[in-house]
């Protein structure tokens, strides 16, 4: 049984050869991140990338699995030979890799009689998974264990998400604020330092430098479970810059 | 002595808490991939992102390191104390971590009588460390056995990797092409399967669906170090797109 409002950390792991190879742009973990932490307070931890190599997956999904309360894949799950996570994955549990009757069922019910070889492969996981339904192009998702697998196609996935909520219990809100100002981050570092020192671990600020329309300024984000701490914590740091001198900027 | 022509391998390792809050969309992987592979025929086995964590940052380090020609770690070389890349690499190695005499030099002269504290801490880094020069902000990255420290800042980092090439020895240079079809996955998947069979480990034959201006089609992807094999494998998947009457796409 999970207890909600505990500490929940989740891991992303991408699978696909054409993120390495620099074709495509990864888009879901930044996408993934915000929505996880926004909507349910858990936070990602770690991000990895990995070839299409079931040793490489099976490894990854292993040690990803036992560290963080859940592991997201996305990518590999389609019908070509290239598409190996529900293989791996079934092997990395030491579980059948065989057709789910409820994937096979909604497969069939959209392909009609064009559900071919290739479209059954996507009914195949490791047994016992449960299905994450897909609206866009029917083809589920599934969760075995901690894992969840997800399709690398952007558009597709996000559609998915509001089906996987029900498996994932939420973990304790993050509340979060940005401060852009007109400066360099040399010029606050120290300052910034002490008010890090002074909320210790409960706070985190991450200092961030940006080039905007030919303006440079800094981004101030601050990051904290306990609203109070955010509070307090903006105000020293509008304190901080307002003594410095430095303006806090408004629509760059 | 590196031998030229030898298959050469890189991880990336993306340090910083913005691409794991979702909050930055990471172009450096993207960027360096593309870049690595096509100018010096060194591939993206794997990439990594991590939190500003000193722990994390050592441990992956020395995991990648062992297991890869290169590292390439970018983000938390700049002023700010959530800045700690150089400092925690420099445990990973067990170097000191100082002042670089040359990158006091450079950084001096660049800030004048502005060159303050958090400033310095930019010229910071292992003992033993050489430069890879900064033509957009001055402030260095650098090098240390095989692990290469570029700043999180695409722009900086773009214009750096110039600087970076000699200490890089090329691996084979990988040839690619793409055929971007109207059709779905399931009805090539069996066919390119065959085709992949045919080819081994020779040729890496990707399979990606694409939407593009309500349009939806394939991109079919080649990757090889043998350019025989690029010319022929192409041959093979368009006879066999030919033969299922499916139009290879023009201006799609």
């Amino acid at each position: 049984m999970v207890r909600k409002n505990k500490k929940k950390t989740c891991a992303i792991l991408i699978i696909g050869n054409e993120i390495l190879s620099g074709r495509t742009v990864d888009q879901n973990i930044s996408f993934l991140a915000s929505w996880l932490n926004s909507y349910l307070g858990i936070k990602i931890c770690e991000a990895r990338i990995v070839q299409d190599i079931e040793k490489d997956i099976i490894k990854n999904v292993l040690e990803l699995s036992k560290k963080y309360s859940y592991v997201i894949t996305t990518g590999g799950i389609g019908p070509t030979h290239d598409d190996i996570t529900s293989k791996s994955i079934s092997r990395a549990f030491k579980r059948k890799y065989s057709f789910n009757s409820e994937a096979v069922k909604i497969l069939k019910k959209y392909y009609g009689n064009e559900f071919n070889d290739p479209r059954k492969k996507m009914a195949k996981m490791p047994e016992g998974s449960k299905l994450i339904y897909n609206p866009s192009s029917a083809a589920p998702g599934f969760i075995i264990k901690n894992v969840i697998s997800l399709p690398g196609v952007p558009l597709i996935l996000k559609s998915m998400v509001h089906n996987l909520k029900k498996y994932l219990s939420p973990g304790k809100k993050i509340f979060s604020k940005t401060i852009k100002c007109k400066t360099v981050e040399s010029q606050i570092a120290n300052g910034l330092e002490k008010i890090q020192k002074k909320y210790k671990k409960y706070v985190e600020i991450g200092s961030y430098p940006f080039f905007q329309q030919g303006k440079i300024g800094v981004s101030i984000v601050i990051r904290t479970a306990k609203k109070n701490n955010l509070q307090s914590c903006h105000k020293d740091i509008v304190n901080f810059l307002k003594n410095k001198k430095i303006n806090i900027a408004r629509g760059i």
